[in-house]
């Protein structure tokens, strides 16, 4: 699991309740009502927005952005090599067995392709089109989280005008206006709390997580098509590490990269 | 009809209910001057910003778009792979009956082109161009209701101003403030609801079944010029496959799909 | 002149005068020094940020959009497959009379530049040339618009700040702290009004006539450019046609197109 | 010096002042420490934001963007043609003389290129190049407005909230609130009327004139290049009028062109 | 160490400290919550938003941005134009030594690239990736700053809104209210600040010093490729120069530059 994502969520919510506790109480600033409708209208809105499946997808892919852990990219690489020995001494049918060791959905399919003999050209397009999808699956799984930050916010200012106008309508009482402005305004707090501490920096979490799998998934595209092609393991392998950044590239880089960066 | 959109703007209209009735009574949200300033003065604003053909064929776009329910993309490449069997068995000439019985009048007219023998390169000519206009007509109906999610906002911050300045120049009863101020928010209110629970969650629905729809008459072009070079119905069948997300495809690779998102 | 833009102003207007009626009266909301600063500054801001010539041409423009009506595709192309006809008949020599009873300017140059013998490729540049020419200049008075549309609430703000700051000097006498107030908000509400009921929805109405205008123009060049290469004017009318969205063809497919909507 | 921008401020400040001395005093809107904290805060924000010597040039740019008054194009044309002519007359060499006389730089280096016999693809690479390069350092001298036109506001909102903290904590003299909350909105107030008066138009004007000025640059590279290759001038005179908007050209189609527009 | 920034910003808060000074303290400014709730729910924002590594890059991408003064353009070439001569005279395995003298890590591998006999076409695309890379972090950098600059005014209004809803509890005691609201504005005060003095300008500074980084080393890529084709160093320095804006050439050209802006 995302341990930075939780450590963020974990101190923002630990510093705005301290800063709470420091004048009040968190009673205060417990409201189901507004909880009530700053959840519940963002989900509303949701729900008018995305139909079930893609909202359902998004919140899966979040779930695993967050379970994955970054991606290794040496491993990948260093995977692909050894298709790529195989595929030398042993020739590319005898990838089939390879295949079936691969937790990598997208690797696999890629190895069968090349074990049935497809053309080159159309594995190129079949495994192009596959990313293509997944990248735009990505971009609605962010762009859902996009509309969550705005709708929470908005739907936070929703329950705030509904305070102030109940209140607004019956002022006999000057000592209950205090209190019910406050309570008023705790949607508005509880919907810039959500949009800013989670929904927006999740939308910037997975468009990072995103880019990160698109970039290894074309290095194994490449890949693929290098060892349909015989190219030697060694000359992959080259290849491949220069579609890394320095920084991930095998531990002697390191160093001089950051002079560059 | 989408059932989704219902259940979202029931939800959120409960929530905003109920959250009103734990302080006050909804007759203190309804007002009619503020219903019409902000239903009226968004009407208008669309009225000066928009032909009338325009406003009125968005609507339609909108209704479609939340009866139709989704797209049924397999059984959409089922009724091409269907036609490419006829063109092989009976020849080209015989698929004017198949034609004949097909709704969607995309791929009708794709046939009939097929049919009167048209050049190729002009088929995939007319086609695309009829695609690019589908597409454009798509995006003027969305940018209607981004319109509508930005005006009603604005008419709902008019209303409130007119409140507020009729108010102000007579204060000589404190105890109309309240509840004269109360009633100057509603308009803001109104708008807001509007603007996030229905006009702009429709827009980005509208989204999202257009790039559907531009996908399935995407998947028909491809077909169309398939088989009319005479290609064989399985190879289509697995070619326009591919253009599918991969959750799309028959049932066999959904589960590992969920590991790749 | 555009009925739908009439009817919009003086609907949002009447609707917007309804409302101020119904509470006080409409000399409240009468101010000349509001209106001085926002339409006065509105203007000074659109005086440095635009050369006066372009002020000019952007009106010029806005004011051709609303007096044109719609843009008559077919009888365009009517005229074009007409022209075709003669220069089939006669020769393109006998095409420098036909360009006389032309009223369109650009289409009357693109004849005289057939008749004149201009190479082929040469047309087209020129052609091409002057549409991308027209295209930035409507955007350029697209932009005068859109740029009007954020000076309006601007100035109005800047008007409030203005009565806000003199009205705070001299709180002594407390029963003008209200009308003061209330002068104060007028400007805001010019603002918003002229943004939202004018400005901005006249930009959005050109950027729909500048597109609809650049589509005849490009049906124009592939016309001029068919007629010079001496093509079948039936050919030339059913590839003219396939340029134009379903809805706009000889009627005949009107009904179609709304199922593919 | 541009005489639309002067009227333009001098308008919008007279606007200003009538309109704060209908109620009050124009002292009542000095105030040294508000126009230094908008000033000052703006300069410092910039100074953070960009290196000395981009500030320093994009106040050169605009400065000039003022001064030049509008670009005669047809007088650039007319040069260009007559170095064409010299070119025909007397060859390439006889240049040399012509470009002493020239007073725009980028005419004279593209000759002078010429006249060294440099090879026609590196003419237009270098001066491409450098076409290039005064673009994005326009694009720099508008960056750098825009952000004026952001920081401005923004420290004007500063400055208010220090005077309302300031006065919020000692509000002991309650006669005192109002004129201290005065002062403090006067930073907002410098705020809007800079950003909205000055910098956000001028960053307007600047893109509309180095549009302009890449435009004329443009035809002197096509002038330069078709003079390398020995082109007639009489040609070029029409090749490169074909750059211009209708409007420029020689006088004869101004009146066609409004009915296009 | 970049001098306009530290400048900046020093300037920026005196000018803050001293407005403080004239009306109040310094002290009423200074609230530890305040603080607490600003920075650290920004930074809070932060992690959630993107994985730490990236986090720790950015900053070392700032600090080097800040510390590495202006890039050397001239003396860049230089460098390259001198390795040009010694590939001349002594041929290209002789570079091997000249490399171990070079600083810049992108220049000393280019240079390895062309000792090791690398084909030409696959030394470019080494070098292209490994500059999209580059690009690639520095937009990662950029983006971190301007996530900052959303974040604290956020958190800012998040903690104002605490402060609020706190006060608004308990309104027993009437002198309490000025104060409390006044701290509860410090935190939004807070947010301003550091995004309008600190975190936007330094996202913009960063797009400019990426800009001109990207710049150098495109000349490197240059440079090298001409070194590999055995080209005249002369030709080589005349090529790399007419990268450069005319501003950066060798002093003769500055003053003709400015004419030309």
């Amino acid at each position: 699991m995302d341990l930075g994502s939780i450590i963020g969520v974990v101190l923002g919510l630990a510093l705005i309740g301290g800063s709470i506790l420091l004048e009040g109480s968190i009673l205060t600033f417990y409201n189901l009502p507004s909880i009530l409708i700053v959840i519940g209208g963002t989900i509303a809105g949701l729900f008018v927005a995305y139909p079930m499946n893609k909202v359902k997808a998004a919140f899966n892919v979040a779930q695993k952005a967050f379970k994955g852990g970054s991606i290794n990219y040496q491993e990948s690489i260093n995977q692909i090599v050894e298709i790529a020995n195989v595929a030398r001494r042993e020739g590319l049918l005898a990838l089939e067995e390879a295949a079936s060791k691969i937790d990598d959905d997208f690797l696999k399919k890629g190895i069968m392709l090349i074990v049935d003999g497809t053309d080159p050209e159309l594995v190129r397009n079949i495994l192009e089109t596959e990313l293509a999808f997944i990248d735009e699956r990505h971009g609605e799984g962010r762009s859902i989280f996009d509309a969550l930050g705005a709708f929470a916010p908005a739907f936070g200012m929703i329950g705030t005008l509904i305070g102030l106008i109940n209140m607004l309508q019956s002022l006999e009482d000057p000592t209950s206006v205090g209190p019910k402005m406050s309570v008023a305004l705790i949607t508005t707090f509880y919907g810039a709390v959500l949009a800013n501490l989670v929904f927006i920096p999740i939308a910037t979490k997975l468009k990072l997580r995103s880019k990160e799998e698109m970039l290894i998934k074309e290095v194994m595209v490449e890949g693929l098509l290098s060892i349909q092609a015989g190219e030697n393991p060694r000359i992959i392998e080259v290849k491949l590490e220069s579609f890394l950044p320095p920084s991930m590239r095998k531990g002697l880089e390191d160093s001089s990269e950051g002079a560059e960066g």
